[in-house]
């Protein structure tokens, strides 16, 4: 655990350093975290970061976000763009560039030899490997600012991989569809479909973000999903996350489609949820999305390994039938797991609110490490 | 059930007829909803009506909203208001001007009085009592516009007024807290807070617009409610909504806070949903909240007698405990009950979902006599 975030010198707080950062120089930011959200589940294990390069001026000239692992950093690809107007200017960046040499070389020496005076900086790197290029930019006569709008960005695109630092763990994000008075399907059984057609591509879109998607031999038996990315027009999207199926009892049947080789899926016989994502991570997995039925997500939620949680609502009511989690553990109100709203979004006709645990409450069971 | 809306003479459609409003009569006829809206609760059983004064050139000179029993109708508040200026020129209104005497005289005769030159109505009158408003405008040399905006005026503060013209009854609006998982309680029986300050203001300024507030002795017991509204300050308001308990087998207690004498309370022992609201119509009630358990929810959506849905969700997760409704005899999710999303508001840190079961389809238990 020598990576973890605690350990690192205390970095100025966003909301001190912010006060210093031109109002150009916010949107820059605002506009890297974009860039960096738009690349979710295409860069693991590298992070997916956002890049804006301004010119002496403060003109936004070349931006980029992370490409997939081998290829240029967002940085690399932002100065690029930018060509000889990134001399004198700015870099506005969601992470701190790095400045070692990994597949590809350091960006914090892209940055000098392009001329760049003034480095703004959101999420200082947390690794002692990628570690130092801060510094390296201060040694070379640039200006280096860290921390600015430092909760956003780690909050943002940066969380899975933060997670994936700070816990050695991939970043978990359960969805779940349900009715207003939360089934997730009807006494008999069928659930097909709950949402509407706007929900489902969202969820097609949600899957896109993560490198895996995890369901239960119970969801795999019941609704034999395919848990492929398909795009607007039903057809299987280029880059697939993989599919994962907790089977310990080995149930899962040769003929269900997740075995249909659309898309890479991997088996797993791991005895908690703990120990599925131990194996996930080896295999470079930093955002999964968890489908899975009640009793899966219960077992998450209870381990204090949920991270995210993105319900879609139905306006419908059931009066019955299987429940949107199983059984917590929890017999008064008191001791309710509790989340913060992130945001909420009309999907058609259907609800999405977005949630994360919430950190500042010692009601419920507490997550895992959590700071 | 002379008096329902199909059987009147078809009036020209919103889409059609607002084509011909000019903007700044739209925006009047928005100011006149909200009139109308803010004095919910405060009418019965008249209806709630806005009505804005434009002066020859279209500016608003006067705004008035339907006072209690007995006081002055909205149009004659806002002549009053205009005075003088009101001479060759418009009133925006969001119900046909009356052309009876009741406890007040005919709004018709105050506007002809008045000089006015153009009259915009949204819902004309559906009562034959009060009915010929606009053919004595008219008649009287003044131009009568009707039906204009007429959806939004009809599914904003009219709706309870109509729905107990249209089906001799009172709309019903139930409201419920549950966490995210469908639960109004937990475990172990314990419910309070489900949701936080902010909701719980909401709901008193929900009761405060209805005329009647409905449990059953299920919750009577269990929570011992007071079901009084109650300001910021936590005083009781000036003007209570009727307390009303469905106790048939008289097992409410006298030691009951809901007996307490702060507000009226009417003990029922009406058999059914259906006949409570006929006791209750009697009563001039014509806007009625549901504030019951699971079980009384169940037995009002299974007879169809809930006319709008607001749900408080808690962003929270138990896992058990009682859901917020109980068996509706539902077991498919095809024949779900289905319903609209009005709006979606943040209130703290709670969600609040306005809804209203759906029209336009077949699914589900069809609602009673609806259009």
């Amino acid at each position: 655990m020598s990576n973890t975030a605690s350990e690192r010198p205390a970095v100025t707080p966003a909301h001190e350093s912010s006060a210093a950062t031109p109002a150009h120089e916010s949107s820059a930011m605002a506009r890297a975290r974009e860039l960096g959200a738009a690349v979710l589940g295409t860069t693991h294990p590298n992070p997916p970061v956002g890049a804006v390069v301004l010119d002496a001026a403060g003109v936004p000239v070349g931006e980029g976000a992370t490409t997939p692992p081998g290829g240029p950093h967002a940085e690399v690809v932002a100065l690029a763009r930018a060509g000889e107007r990134a001399r004198g200017g700015t870099v506005v960046v969601t992470l701190e560039p790095c400045a070692h040499t990994g597949r590809t070389g350091p960006c914090a020496d892209a940055l000098l030899a392009a001329g760049i005076a003034r480095v703004v900086v959101a999420v200082p790197e947390p690794t002692e490997l990628a570690g130092g290029g801060a510094q390296r930019l201060r040694d070379g006569g640039v200006e280096v600012l860290l921390g600015v709008e430092e909760a956003e960005a780690a909050d943002g695109a940066l969380a899975a991989w933060l997670t994936g630092i700070r816990r050695h763990r991939p970043f978990v994000v359960w969805k779940v569809a349900g009715t207003l008075d939360g089934r997730v399907a009807a006494a008999d059984g069928s659930s097909r479909w709950i949402t509407g057609p706007e929900a489902r591509a969202a969820v097609h879109r949600l899957r896109a973000t993560c490198d895996a998607v995890v369901v239960g031999t119970g969801t795999a038996l019941a609704d034999d999903p395919q848990l492929t990315v398909r795009d607007a027009d039903g057809a299987d999207a280029a880059r697939q996350p993989l599919r994962v199926v907790m089977d310990r009892r080995g149930r899962l049947p040769g003929t269900a489609r997740v075995l249909d080789g659309a898309a890479p899926t991997h088996v797993s016989a791991a005895p908690s949820p703990r120990e599925l994502l131990a194996e996930l991570f080896t295999r470079d997995v930093r955002r999964v999305l968890l489908e899975g039925g009640p009793t899966l997500a219960a077992a998450f939620l209870r381990d204090g390994l949920v991270d995210e949680v993105v319900v879609h609502l139905a306006p419908k009511l059931l009066g019955a039938g299987a429940p949107l989690v199983g059984d917590l553990g929890i017999s008064a109100i008191d001791d309710a797991l509790t989340l913060d709203v992130v945001d909420v979004t009309r999907l058609g006709g259907d609800v999405q609110v977005r949630l994360r645990p919430t950190r500042h409450t010692g009601a419920g069971r507490p997550a895992d490490g959590r700071g």
